[in-house]
């Protein structure tokens, strides 16, 4: 469900982040539509009943305690750093979240190098290898990720969804521990490997090779079912709330237009919803990414992930076993010096431009040449 | 004792960090309430000796100091910026430690690929090198954490524990050396690995991917202990102390409703409550965080880290040793183009839209079709 | 188009910086001109009208939303910081980028030198792998950047251009899954090595490394598929285009020169001009390095880095085969205590000042000379 | 003389960051303490000047160029920026250079594993190598850390103490070149290890992980001659500290009582005290870790990390060589499904409560039972 | 031509910092001088200007000029903000810069330890080996560095020099390719490394090393090219000169004293200079590290280190080849529990005071010793 905008933003030009305004899915405006409805309710209650139901003392007493909340505005600077490094924070964490997810490319790709042959027999190794990878993947998947959850909620439905095999299921469940058991499949895959070499079907090396990778592949697991346990610590995000809610509590009271005021009175408090699009707008950046495992518009699409895992693993140890196209010779083959065919859009700035370092355009090596051999040096 | 609440943020919504607010374990007010109950205690002392138990020139003193109080006002800035880059520096440590703890799945399903037999001498090989290994990880443990410590007091528990044997122990205690000695017990796991390889049960690769691996556990021991031993210099903690106790000190006058104020006089310090939140509750973010192999609510569970190695350790090696499922042609073994089923849920948005890049779906493609060949080139 | 100034910011001078204001492409005036322009528009059409075109009264309600806009200047502020740590976040992430484009020096020379043999079909399988790896390359290139897409719309194209045989473009759009298939000539590249080994051309060792070498390339370009797919959070761009925006909406009636005012009347908001520059810059530079994929002055020359990709690996590869120039005694041959000739302009500072350890220079290893030995230590 | 508190920080209680203010060793006021004396003189100097020395005009004057320095006030805000992002940095920089100071244990257990035999002539490599990786270290340490230096102010010293012998020396010393020669052991390990491959008593992968362990070692010693030579840029460092000189240059002047004042004569300027231990204490930060292998209270014990590597090492490789405890079946031989036992005081929170990722303890697993199979999935 | 000052800041005292700023070499002063004198050139001249030139309208006219542009000064805030993050960008890369700087040591050791021989052959084998290397490093220095490329100007240069021969010189310009040729001699290392091996001179393990060092030589080379080509975006540069310049030509008008001013006369602006100093000197640690390889006083010394490179890399795999020496039973072959012997100034703090862990000296363990076994455990 990753909101992706890389083309929108290929080239910078006057409309290219205007553009982006006009975004409804993973958008601002999605995001705090409720909110600024409820705030701006809460408002004009206030607005109303200090304009029409209050008397002439209460008017005053309400005067005051808006300008009492008006002092809170200094407040401002302080709120927008606090913001500033708990989201640079959260950010950093995001990106790692993602790099955490792991995928199958290269670990079939091993598998189909590795463990050689057509025969039945080997192709349910590999077929099954690249399984229980799949397995570990959507066991931890479910475990962190709501909506994998909710698709495969039981062993029964992995069993169904034939990830599982029902014998396995069973293994599984009764494993004695009462800790997760995502790496139960992990383990198999070891052992198989184990049998392969004791069987001489890998030699050392292979051996070596697939249990680096099928170990790289484990720890993305656990990489990510740490990032699901040790969350942000919470006193900190709520502070962060609490200073953002309090902000805008104040600003009830301090945006209200007063009778006393000089200022033009304007009804519409616009300025107030700028600033609360502002402020929780870079609020929400935290909340959307802080757990990125989950459903937010631009969270990442884990079950999409999960799909093409289990298709392309499968692809790679089997479909195109073996597979290698007819050796041809290429079309450069006798021309060592030259490039490849430019449309005219990519040629006319750096055709025949070779990037030779920063010092040659510079002029630098052609007065160089002027240096006369054994002068240059004392 | 960690904190988690991933689930909770798995969705961003109108509630999803409210709600967050309403927790107690590892909250702000669990962490400030005592703090703000003393201040408060002191801020209303000086209210009432000043509304009741001062004449007229001693109020007059009393708001001179206030007044001279307020010039410090200024300095919320420095303040929080102050907060800003030092709770940076401790979050960045603060994970950074949790990675230094090391986990025993992957070294514990590397010795029970390579160590093959299931014999009982091959097998007390296997647990033991888990053993030590866990052994290494408590040694550890107890000297940087103290809730370990208060369960692991002495090497007697460790025997008592199943973890050190009788013998293991006098060994340990009388290595010659004043040190911490947790590298010995890593010290036993190479010279096994050694003997196994000098008496041919693994050969060359195999010794070299046990070894790499206990040299990792070795490593992150090592950095636990580092970050142990080297705290963040004590200098900036104080620093950072000394304003926000200067800051409220401060604060406990300038705070002070006066008679000469022509501010309404609510008794209550509503504001500077919340100015206490906010800015103790950004230093609880750095108390909490500066050590979390301790006590604290949000600090990480090493106890229980402890349980999950050893049990979790032993089942690799042991009772899932050369563990492999009957292997069965899979569900898709004739149907290479396949997708995983979905619940309703799941398929509403990403449904058969494979992610291509995101040039493909900006059109260009469709319009590059009408380059006629050999025309799009110069 | 890569703007380099590296050799211009080689010494810094009263002119290093300056200098550089001169340049037109990828230069802020380039990137903000028109904008500014419609901006100006927008500013004297307001001005003007004020200036012209209203009555007293419609004068006195443009000064006072004029006034009331002039509230917002306090947020100045928010919007820098704001500004400072969204672009911290998009150049880290510019640069990582940048590193993920896979080279293929590295690799093609592996080939070379574990795939030995001259004749034709050893050098087709050389080739072979160095024309797959760079497929692999451009299909990630042109589903990520726009620029190479234009150059290499369809498969044809890359058939065309030599990239890909005829009837490797058939496998490739064959095969039976809906997910991009970047990943498949890497299969190929794995399986030829497979075969490779199966037939003893090349032994565990080189297969090995070979592997390696290729996976590390296909996680290259996986790392720029992730980086394509994967945008900075929407409402992140959202907030800062919105609070930018809102910015110079607010300034737009704010800088106005009112009548009521006392200052000078410059008639041309130069104040204004430079503000624009400096806020809109520095979003520019977000704008630009956001996706580095694309079209900007900025951007990377992936369609440079392409050309370069192929030759070159055909060089190392075929042409550069097994090279190596005649041994010969070199210069030093006899003498092991030289250095290397130097120019006057090179040697006035550092000649045969070797740096010898900060402590050394300090006069302490002198003073320490009359440390008589054995009264030094206790 | 690492100043450590991390047990005092275990837990964050009302007294865990205020009990550390009561610090002596690496304390902000044995940092500051002669600064803030000078300052006050200085202070008090003038202020008893313009209190009883000066003249009406005099006075009048002073109270001028008092005014004049207020000014400057405003500039405290980009003085607290310019320290926060250079505190960042450094810090940033002084773990870095923690991490860059290679430790033995890893190293000498390869050689204990790899290099066996138990005869006179193996004993004496194993520890030549020992005690060559830190002959090496310590003529790192020396040319980086003046405490070192002090310690082995020669090679003579070296010699005596056990780390070179005589004859190692005069090589050593009569190697042809200039620069620093710290990698000379280093090449004698590896040479060593060469003889011993050569001699068939390591075979190819054990030369090879022997060799990879050194190359480490040496990159650590290289990473701190580095950071020794490449300091901050010298301009970044006086910036810095002409910022602050200045900033309490203006405040010896600002900050003083004039008799024009409104405010109560403190005759103590307290505010001021806070804000140069702030200011101060910020700046000693930096003062401090800039260059951590030196002298402070806060640097790194390198004296002590020697001590430790050296007898560590000869230990790991000779004492502990081949040492592996008899082998006995542990205490859950026949129980797989066990928990370490637990104090009181640890199992009150988690006992029992196993993680099994976010998703689970939520709800969502049990409601997901109640889906009926086949008709989740559409 | 780096400036080193890591031993003037081992120890944090009174004088650590202000003693720095009586540097010259690489110092703010000699940085800024020029600047600040043109700078103050302008401004006298518009004082002198103002206070004799002008009549009395042009006076008013001027102040008014002056008055506008004091409302900048609010902008004062931004521009600090701006610097901060830009440097902290540069200072970032700065770094990275220097680590991408090969250095030969560790490659040099594996050619001495793996090409084993003393015949002539096997040593111009090495000895090239590390030419090659050597002539990699110098090719790309040229290509970066206008100091280096000022000492070898041409091709001929280098065969001059040593570091290329006659016939490799032609190899080298009559390759096809217009692309920077720096990788050929790491072609002709990996060739030679693979003829090796195809003559037996050296296994496959040994290839695999000798090959990834290779690689990893390549890999530094080819990250000093990259940083040499992607500079920081061009735009970001010229925000931050342009928010610069823009701030000090209205500080040229607005720090005008005027006749209409309250303040006192000080004829000379004395806190200008200082906010010169501060803003310009943050500018310039930009300018000075955002190209380190150049010229400036604190650029790294390329010059030298190629020296180094070539010499050292010469004694490893000449000189010392195969060099150990004489074993020697050590000091401590007997006394396994021993410590180095240290001089007064290092014992005073921490002789035998081992690091045991933070939670050992706390008490924590001795209290621990009442529990009785049995009963601690529930």
């Amino acid at each position: 469900m990753t909101v992706s905008y890389s083309l929108s933003t290929s080239r910078a030009g006057v409309l290219t982040f205007p553009r982006l305004l006009f975004r409804w899915r993973g958008s601002i405006y999605k995001l705090v539509y409720v909110e600024l409805f409820i705030y701006l309710m809460f408002y004009f209650a206030l607005s109303f009943t200090y304009r029409f139901a209050l008397n002439a003392y209460q008017r005053t007493l309400f005067e005051e305690v808006c300008g009492f909340f008006s002092d809170i505005f200094l407040d401002v600077i302080p709120l927008s750093f606090l913001m500033g490094f708990y989201v640079a924070l959260v950010a950093a964490r995001w990106w790692n979240m993602y790099s955490a997810i792991p995928y199958i490319d290269g670990i079939s790709q091993i598998f189909a190098t590795y463990i050689r042959g057509n025969d039945d027999v080997t192709r349910m190794q590999r077929r099954s290898l690249v399984r229980w990878i799949t397995l570990t993947s959507t066991i931890v998947f479910t475990s962190v990720s709501p909506p994998v959850l909710k698709r495969f909620p039981t062993c029964l439905h992995l069993v169904k969804a034939g990830l599982m095999t029902e014998s396995e299921r069973k293994t599984y469940e009764h494993m004695p521990t009462p800790h997760v058991k995502w790496w139960l499949p992990i383990s198999w895959c070891c052992n198989l490997v184990g049998r392969l070499k004791a069987d001489g079907k890998v030699d050392g090396e292979m051996a070596d090779l697939l249990l680096k990778e099928i170990q790289a592949h484990r720890q993305a697991c656990g990489a990510m079912m740490d990032y699901d346990w040790i969350s942000i610590p919470l006193v900190y995000t709520q502070v962060v709330t609490i200073a953002t809610y309090t902000f805008f509590l104040a600003k009830l009271f301090s945006s209200q237009f007063l009778e006393s005021s000089t200022e033009v009175d304007l009804y519409f408090p616009i300025i107030l919803v700028f600033e609360f699009l502002f402020y929780f707008g870079w609020l929400k950046v935290a909340e959307v990414i802080i757990n990125p495992y989950g459903d937010d518009d631009d969270d990442f699409e884990i079950n999409y992930i999960l799909d093409r895992t289990y298709q392309i693993g499968l692809l790679i140890v089997d479909d195109c076993y073996d597979m290698v196209p007819e050796l041809e010779k290429d079309k450069y083959w006798v021309t060592p010096d030259f490039c490849l065919p430019n449309c005219k859009s990519t040629t006319a700035d750096n055709q025949g431009k070779a990037w030779l370092g920063s010092t040659v355009p510079g002029g630098l090596l052609l007065s160089a040449k002027h240096f006369i051999l054994g002068h240059t040096w004392n």
